[in-house]
Order: C-alpha cells, then structure tokens, then sequence
C-alpha cells in the first residue's frame, strides 16, 4: 500500500510543473483533472489557457493561484511561451470539448511538452492516426484518461487474466448505462447535453465516444484481447437527436473470444453502469465501477469470490497494490482512480529525467494508440450498424 | 395472498387429474413438475408412463403411489386407456426429451386429454406450427412451463409495463447465464448433457433451445412486445460440442425498441442468472430470477425503488398478488413459481368444467403458439448467424 | 439433490396420516403447514379440529378433501376418535394461538399421537417444562416448526461449525427485525395483532415470543452453544401495547463465547429480516433468511466467499444436500425450509416403524426441550429487564 | 455540486498554512490527513513535527516538500516557532498516538493556532474535560476527525432525521466491526496493534477506543439525539491482550430511544464495516460506510428507495450536496469523506478571517466536545461492563 507517491525516502523529486487547456470556471472534467494532479503531490498547476474568452480565462486562472503572466486565453500563445521559459510546464492537461483535442495536442507535442488528454483522442479517425504519428515522432509521452483503468481491482483483473487464472478467455461482457438523455435535455439548453449531442464538437458518436468507447477500452484493457471486428445495431431513441442515444454490438476477438457491448444514456435508473465481465475456460470476472473497491472472482466448480482492494483475497496483487491508497473496507473513488494515472504518468517523467526504465506497474496508461482504438471502435460500430449487422473490422 | 387454491369457501372441487409422461426414475424434471401439481393441492397424479422401459416405469409409478393398472411403459397405450376410463386423466404433464414432446402432446389431444408440455416445445419450427394446429382444432388446453412467468414479481412486471408505469418501452435486455457446460460434460457421460447436446433429442439448439427460450419469453411476456428481427452471432466453445454453447442476439422489437439477449452455459460462476431488464421513456425494471422475490422499479428522476414481493411497494399489485401464497420477507422460490402455473390452469380447466370465463389473473399460462415462438426465434438466430448477422425475421 | 423423499427405490411407504388442529378459514400459518406437508408427498391430511366453531370446522374441512367423519369441532374428541380408528391419524399438527399449544398437545400425547407444534411451545415457562416430561414420559415425537432450522444453508451452516471450520466459537449475532407493528395495528382490530398483542393468548414476550425464540433458536442451532446467561432491556414503543415490541438482549454462551441479539416489530423497511452470524477463532458465518439459498464464509485472511444452495462452494455438505430439492440458482424459499421439517420428521416417523435408526441428517429438528429453551429465554430476558440489565441465566 | 472548494469567482483566497504533528515516515493516518487537506486545494503543508527523532523528522519532512527550517523535533519548539513567525501556520493536524493528542493540542492552542485533532481526543476523560475548557477559553476552532460525518450520505442522513422525515426516533443501531485482531497481532511486533493495545498509549479503551468512538458518534451524528445511559459487555478474546477487542452495548437516548453498538476486532471477513440505522416512527435510514455512495431510506408502508450520492433520489438535499465534489454513479470514498472536515474548517477559518457567519452546512465538523463525549462513552462502558450490565450515564 503506497499512501503518497513521494515516501519512498530521500528529498522529495521536485513536482512536474503542469499546464491545462479547458477547464475553466463551470467546467466539470477540468475540476477532476486538477484534483486528480493534486491528490498524490506530484504535480502543481502553474499555467493555465483555462478559457479561450481572455477574462474567463483571467478569472478562473485568478481562482486556481496560477500566475497572471501564465494565464493564458490561446492555447498557440501558451506553448510557446511555456516552451520558452526555464520553468516552463512538463505536462499539458487537455480537457476542452473533443473537437479541440488534436489541434491543441499537436501545438504542445510540437513545444516539447508532454500531453494528457482527455477522451475521446479526437472526432475522426483520420485525426486520431495522425496524432498517433505526431507522439511517435517526438518520443514524448501523451495519456489519454481512460480512468477507470486507475482503479486497483482493474488492475488486477488485468493481472489475473494476463496470469491466465481464468484459463483462455472465451468471453467478454461489457455494458456502460446511464439515463441524464432519456428526455431531449438538450432542448433544455443544458450545455453538456448541448456540445456532446453536436456532431461538430463530439466527432460521429454520441453514447458511442461518451462512455462507449470507455466500455470498449476497459473490456481490452482487462482482457488483454485485441477486438478483431463488430457487428452492431445503433439507435438515437430521442427525436431530433442527431447522435446514438443507445448501442447494442456484438464482439469479436482476435483469439476467437466473443462479446457484447453495451453503452446507453436512456435507461431509467442507470447513473454510470460501467460493467466488464469477462469469462474463461478455468474462470469469471466481474467488475462494477459504482462499487470499485469489489472484484468478484468465480473460478469453476468453486465458490465465488469477493475480492476487495487491500483486503485479503487481494493481498498479493502487485497492480492492485501498487494503485492502492489506504487500507481494505476504506473505499476509494473514482478520484482516487483518476489520480492513479496522474501518478503513473508521474513516474514515467521521472524515469524520463532520470534515465531510467520506469515501473513496469506504472506503464498501463491509456495511450493515443487506445484512443485511436477507441475512434476505429467508434468508426466500425457505426458502418455495422449502416450495413445492417454486417461484421466490420474493428483492427486500425 | 392466497395460500391454498381452495379455500374460497364451499366443499373443494374435486382434483384434478394427473398423468404424467417421462420423469421416471433419475429424471430431474418430472419432479419438479409433480411438487408443482401437489403444491396446491389442485391435482392429484392417478397415471403415468414415466418410462418407456416397463420395469422402470413399473417401479418408477410404484414409489409415487401410482396403482399398477395406470402404470404405461408406451405413451400411445396410456393416452387410450386414460380415455376410456370413466376416472381417467384430466390432463398430462409432458416432460420427456424435447424430441418426444410433440408425438406424445398429439397423442393425448387426440385422446381430447389437455396437456402441459416442458419447453421446448418441440424440435422443429415445422413441427411447433403443425401442433399449434392441432391445438387449435382441439380446442383443448395447452400449456407450456415457461416457469419464471409463475413469479410474482414477473406477474408485477409485466402488470406495470401494461399499465403504461414505463412510458413506451425501448429497450429489453434478457440473460440467462449459466456455467455447467464450461467443460466437456457429455464426454464424462452425464446424462442431461448428452441429450442437450444431440441435435436429434435437442433441436438445432443448444444454450438457445435449454435457455435462450426462457430468456426470449420472459422478455416478451414482461415487455408485452412482439420480437419482430434478430441479429446473432453463436458459438460452440467446447471442441466437438455438436450444438450453441453460447448465443450473442441484438433484438429489434415491432414497437421500435430494441433489445440483446445472452445465453450461455459456458461462463463460469453463473447458476441460473436469468435477468430481464426493461426501460421506457418514464422508467426502468430489473428482475432477476435467482433473487425472485425482488423487483427493482427505476422511476425517472427518482431514488430506485426495491418492490419485494407480498411487500408494502407492490401492495396493489393484482397480478403479483394472485401468484404469491405467503407473506413479504419469506421468501418464495422456483418451486412456487413452476406450481403458478399449474394453479392457473388448474382454474381454466375448472372454468371449463363450470362453463365460465376463468379469472383473468390465470389466463396468462404461455401455451403452444408461445411454443412456436420460441422454435422460430432459435431457427432465425441460428440462420442469422450463419449470414454474418443479417437481421433475420423472428415473426411466425 | 434428493427431489422427492421417496425416490429411493422400492414402493412408497404409506403416507403418514396427519390431522391438524386449528388452521381453520382465514388462518395463516395452518396453511403453510398444510403445503409443508403436502410438498414432499410423504403425508395426508384425513382429520382436524380446525375451528373450535362446528360449522366453521366443518366447512373448513370440507375444503381440504377431509371426510365429514373425520371434521371435529373439539380437539379431546378428536384425539380419542383418531386413537380408536384403524386407520387413524399418526401425527398431529398444532397451529393455534399459544396458549392451546400445551393442552392440545398434551391430549393427543397421552392418546399415542405423534405432535407437530408450531412456536412458541407455550405461554408460560411451566408449561413448557410439564410439556417436556408428558414428552419423555410418552417417548413419543414432539416437533417444533422452528422452520427456518430447516433452510438448507442453515444446515450447512450448523454443520460447518460442528466440524471446527469457524475454529472456536466467540460471537453470535441474531436479529430478526419487523416493522408491522410500527403503528398500533391492534386498535384498528387485526387479528394477528390483537391475539399476539394479549398476553393471555401470546404469553409474557410480545416480539420476544412472536420472532425473538426464532432469533435465539437459530443462533443456538447453527453454533451449536448452550445461552447461559443474558442482559436485556425490553420495549413496548407504541403506547397501550401491552407486550413488548422491541428487545436488545446481550448473551454469554457457556463456552465463553458472547452475543448480541435484537427482536423489533417497530423498525420500518423490516420485513422478516432474520440474521445470524457467527464468528470464531478461524472464521465467520453470515446467513439472512430473506436471501436463503445463500450463506457467506469469511475464512481470515482469505476472500469471502458467497457458498450458494445446491453451488460448486457447497458441494460436499451432507446436511445441505440432505435439505435440497432443486439444483443450484433455482432458489427455494420459505416453505421448502419449512416442509424439511416435516420430511424429516417423516424420517423419524418411518424409521420407528421400521425399528431402524433415523438418517442423522433427519434428527435435528427441533423439540420440545428447545419449546422450553426458548420459554426460558423469554422468561430470563423480561427479569433481566426489568432488574436494570442484571444478568439471569437462560439454563433450564 | 462543488468540484472545488475555490471556484465561486474572485481570485482565491490564500490557501491555509498547514502544520503536522507526527506522521513521519511509515505512519499511515498522517498521509490520509495530507491528502485530504490538498483534495481541495485549501491548504499548502508548510511546517511539521513529524518525528521525535530528529533524523526522521528532517527526512520525513524533506520528502513533503517542507522547508528545513521549518521541521521540527519537538512540537513544543514548533509551537513557538510557528506563532512567532509572520507566515506561520494557521492550523495545525495531530495525528500522533492517543496520548499526545492532548499535550500537543494544549500547546498548539496556547500557541493561538487552531487545531485538527486525530481521534479519540485524549486518553481519559479528565484530560478531554480539561481540553473542552481549554479551547472555550482560548476561542479557538478544534476539529476531531470523526471523518465518517464527512460522507455526503451521511450529511443528507443527518438533515433527514432533523427535518423530521423519520418521524420520531425509536432506534439506534450501530455496529464498527474489522477483523484484524482476530489473532494476536501484537505478538508479531505489528506497529498499529502494539501502540493501540497499550493502555499507555491508547487508554482505557481498545476497539471502543479505536472503532467504537466512530460507531457511538456516528450514530450521536445522524439521530441528533443526546445518549443518556449504556449498559455493556466487553471482552479481551485473545489471551494476554490487555484491552478490550470485543464491546456489546445497549443504549438508552435521552428522548426515549434506544439502541445496540457492537464494535469488534475479532469478527473475520469484516473490514471497516461501520454501519448505523436508525429507525422513527415514519421511517428507518441504513448507511454502511463500505458503501458510501448509497443511503437506504425506508418509508413505512413504501418501498424502500435507495439513495444515491448526487442521484436523482438525492436531488434536494443541500446538505449532501454541500459534501460532493462529484456527480452519481462515480464514487467519492473514505479520502473524499475525510477531506470534507478540512474543507469544512476551511470555510470556519476563512469565515473568522473576513468575520462573518460560516456556511451552515459547513458548522457540522466534530470538536472537542465530541471527543470528550467520546471518552465518557468509553469510560462509561468500561464501568458498566464491570458492573455486570448496570445502566451507567453517558452524560458529562
């Protein structure tokens, strides 16, 4: 159990000087990002283009003790002057609609400077393939906070499968289902429901790139499988939605697995119900992000399992361990899931600026490799549900 | 509550009586089916040719109080014998491999004997649909033991989504999961499992025709909705498995809604995890058949609410009423459920006797054309996913 | 997995005769004993004195299949007339208020008839005691529907406990908690309320008697303990109830071990929400008997396990198996728990006239020594109460 | 909704200067009390005793980012330095063993800084009456963590049961059970299990100290009741333990109601299983600190509707939404429910800095007199417990 990433002893490694682009006042992903940066000591926010309205920007940089001269209202005029100064930022946060995702990266990546970027990477796949060109080219890091990743039993069902505790994989279930779009909300005028329902801003998917693709992602990431194709039947139940409101898809795996997506923001009573079960010939999995600190484990002919984080059935998990705060029947959050990839990136620049090769447990951070992943996915389900059922290669 | 079927007052009607086809010695579901009958005391079984091995079927009548002379080893024999008695049958209970379901059902509806017929109904969609026939030029009683449509949170379910609770449904998501197939079972000789697997005894399906039917019934039954097209993709996971081991099906309903089902018998930790979730535009139902004394209502906007049955959340329920024999807190099972249907149609065979319309709360027993359903709904995923997932009609 | 008791090869047994006592039109619980009876096929109902009414009784009996003949209005002429006959009853099943359980029981003992008694085994502790020693004396079968002992997860539970799995026992906890009784139900004229709610009919404990002994004999029959001693402190919330309707009682077992024990009839969203756990030196225990197909073993130092009914975590239970009906995932309930009882009194019953010892898996239903345990127990928590909580033991 | 406690517009106010007492290298609550105080960026750590060694001090410190000048050995030395300097702190954290609690606080409150105090506040009772006029007289703020009261569900608890929903409280129920003394820990040279078994260093309490203090105020926190009288039993099950590892506890209320507590140490598969009901006239609550997230609230005669944090359910509750930093479905856990105490005094502080009134909803933070309240629970348990069960005021 590792309660702060710096007591390991000896002076403590300076903080990586962290930039955000979005995030300003009224923002809700901005928020979490910085408690995220904040929560494990590793980094401190020093500069900010928080809003492209140059007072907004003013303000909500005033509110966050960055320094006048380092807010910014042109995420250009940030780079480059970030990039200039000796104390410039190791680490820009992006966290502005999707749309803006590439363009900003891109600006960052070209100044030298590591990227965290939220998802989904982008609005199409073209983008998202020359963006994976662009981090290849400049060798710097960029994590894309898939963050229910970050949470210690994710890790370990990772690590359980990929010790081949459930024998070859056979299935894979995941579901993400809320109900905030059941009615037109955004005839309300309400502005999350406004930008992710515009094509223009959100790319082709709506359920799809909003928590699809985080379904798509954690079913990889646990199973360690690549998704070889999809076959799929999308609908946007709200009329005048321009965007899926709902997707059904069936999967396939490059091993032969199969499985089932499920992502929906119109099912009554559903608040964030991401899902992964996962199923092989000596075993089961089954993850719940509501109750992230519960992992049941059903191995065949066996009495299931409920594992927590840091109780006793986990007690030998190095990945759960290693992404785990404070003790067993404490619960930890989505917060702390968050935070775990901001101190794994953390330990990646380290190693950077260390010459060293960083902790293996540190290196499951999402990539712009998944986030490509995840607009192939999008891409894919979408032309299969076009084709009426017709299996698509879900492969980049 | 109701606790007995016959105490509404005046002398008991005389019971019905009972013959029974299979379920010998060893056989699982024949037992099932006489706690069922006994249950509420409704029946009594006065006949039976529970094998076809004379000895066995001796001595299997024999240990159930059966009187030698009623005790058949030839199905043909017992349904004309039991008709030319003055005391003979009233009805017979079907519960032999699926294979044998539809000669034994026309042999006892000929001899104008009602029936109950174990599900599958038949091998065959042909056959399903010539027996619906015959059925119908009967006139007789058909019932089908889709046993989970005996609960009395199910009853509620289906009572709410018809009275409009849910708005208009759009989504129904039906599972049914189980693990015992997980290895090769028929290899090491099991009973149940070389006839489920024997396309002969079986029918084209395997988890589709032991499970999948049950999940595709209780969806339709609590959502009310015709299932209009599927699109699926099933596997054998087991090497040599000669029958689905797992199905994946996306459902498009006539109303517009949508729906997947899962049927598997190859996940391991799952028992009888038969799930039915339904959402409309005002609210959600989630029931699970291993919790069945629990309902899950997700209102729109508002806290979900957990309706128990015989509880002060369902309290008004007619439906769930009418299949509940104790009160909230103790709680009612499988066996419960099953013998709800033998008390349903216990009271159409009683309206039969008194020339009147039976009550209405009894007249939900699914019957042949349920049956037919069924059949078509295995052989449209079986062909759908031979086509690669071309949507495949699933209407009769 | 025995599906019906008589199975076994060879001819049934006759079925043994049961008459009941009380259980007339509009009773509960002689209802449920009726079904308990009828579940497993090894009993028939030929007489009762259900209503101390004559024309009640009669009507009553009529519409239970029993001969005019054998419908009485008196319970001494009953057990006279049954003693006579050839083919009289040889078991009696008592579901009248308490305070006719002794004298009618005590009746039908001295005419050679085996008794079946529903809890608690009387109004007063004197009673009980005079009870015991007509028992002994008569060397007859006395049962006690202490039903929820036969759930066959409290079997299980009972026995993993005897064979040192939980190591040495140090803490029961028992709750059975209701909330029917919130608001003065009496006044309003239900009969459950009105006859429970007077002492003359119920006996000194209110919530004590009604659901109180089922707490403490449960705790007692799974860790296997003798309560020597409690402290308690007594309630009657809703004012001009007579009885109480809550009770927090602390215990001493005499090995040492210590518990907790709450009865309440007043804590709304309780519907028949009994639990115990045990703990001991190696593990715990945690049954509910609204979820009875389920029971959690929490090994130190391991994963909790959930062991289900009939489920690969309960495979080798003898007394579990012994308890079951269905397969795993196909939940029974309350009345399969209840009609164990009556099974294995059958058991119990056939071995006596087989001059064979009874299948230890049948023995341990509960008698009337526990009828008198439990009448200590209500006595020993009111003196406690009232004496400020001073410790009274619970020995006989 | 509030992500951060600084995004209500005009620049941010200074962040409070945090010091810490103990907490040094290896010790677990001192890093929990870091984090919470940087979740929501109120704070900046600049001073700390961190160890009485002054090796580990100067280590410990240096790995927090902590200047050299300002870390200290001796708290009474950092005292006076702090109060001298022009940036000293304004607060400081005590996260020592139990018996230092009050030495420390004593110094630091002579010192004019208010203070944060890791509970139980003191050893004895006298020490904690002392301390309780020692921060009247000194008019300074005192924060106990009893950081279970800084879950959001169990704020809109609390706000329930005083706006009256519950109706009139009848019951009580609180229950702090863990597993991790099951076996003789200190024997194995465990650091927690030594310090927290030595009277010394602990007092007079051990799981009442450690868990039951929480469990009694929790309870105290949500029914808003005074507790007026215990009767209990507490035990040392491990041989050679020299506290207490087991407590039962019957509990009388000022008002009429009254309750069980239950903390224990030696129950195997329980964690950190805090859970309080309460039961009214109208309605029962149920919270269990392993599932934050959720408040189960139960209205007589209704269905039971499951509140969850931010949800739908929970919409009007300012109260809980004054705790939540996050919206429904993704989790806040135990390091979110901490920092809201530091959070809360942010708001004390900085109110008694621009004088004017704090928020309301930020006034609920345990003080001293909690603590105090806490001690005379334990000393009252311990009392009662030797007496054999007699009542024992609760009451200072």
């Amino acid at each position: 159990m590792t309660i702060e990433a710096s007591t390991t002893g000896g002076a403590a490694p300076r903080r990586i000087r962290l930039g955000m682009v979005g995030g300003g006042q009224g923002a809700f992903i901005g928020a979490v990002h910085r408690i995220a940066a904040r929560l494990d000591d590793c980094y401190e926010l020093v500069a900010g283009a928080l809003s492209s309205q140059p007072q907004r920007a003013a303000a909500s940089a005033a509110e966050l003790h960055i320094a006048p001269d380092r807010a910014y209202a042109d995420f250009h005029a940030m780079a480059r002057a970030e990039a200039a100064r000796a104390d410039g930022i190791d680490v820009v946060a992006i966290v502005t609609p999707n749309h803006l995702h590439v363009p900003i990266a891109t600006a960052f990546l070209d100044a030298g400077i590591h990227v965290i970027c939220d998802k989904p990477v982008s609005t199409t796949l073209a983008d998202a393939l020359t963006l994976v060109e662009k981090v290849r080219s400049t060798g710097l890091l960029f994590a894309l906070t898939h963050n229910y990743s970050g949470y210690p039993m994710v890790r370990q069902a990772r690590e359980m499968v990929a010790a081949g505790e459930l024998g070859e994989i056979r299935l894979v279930h995941a579901e993400y289902v809320q109900d905030w779009l059941t009615t037109d909300l955004a005839a309300t005028g309400q502005k999350q429901a406004l930008w992710r329902g515009d094509p223009a801003q959100s790319g082709a998917g709506g359920a799809l790139g909003d928590i699809g693709t985080h379904a798509e992602h954690l079913g990889r990431f646990i199973s360690g499988l690549e998704l070889a194709a999809v076959s799929a039947d999308i609908q946007s139940f709200v009329t005048g939605r321009r965007l899926d409101d709902n997707a059904h898809v069936m999967l396939r795996y490059a091993n032969g697995a199969r499985g089932l997506l499920w992502a929906s923001q119109v099912a009554p009573g559903n608040e964030n119900a991401l899902r992964v079960r996962v199923y092989g010939t000596k075993a089961g999995l089954d993850f719940r992000q509501e109750q992230p600190n519960q992992l049941w484990l059903t191995p065949l002919g066996q009495a299931p399992r409920l594992i927590t984080r840091g109780g006793s059935g986990a007690g030998s998990s190095a990945a759960a361990g290693h992404a785990t705060r404070i003790p067993a029947g404490h619960p930890e959050g989505y917060l702390e899931g968050f935070a775990q990839l901001y101190r794994d990136l953390a330990e990646q620049i380290h190693a950077r600026w260390e010459q060293r090769t960083p902790d293996p447990l540190a290196c499951s951070v999402p990539t712009v490799v998944d986030g490509a992943l995840g607009m192939k996915f999008i891409a894919a389900v979408i032309e299969s549900s076009r084709a009426e059922g017709r299996w698509v290669s879900a492969r980049l």
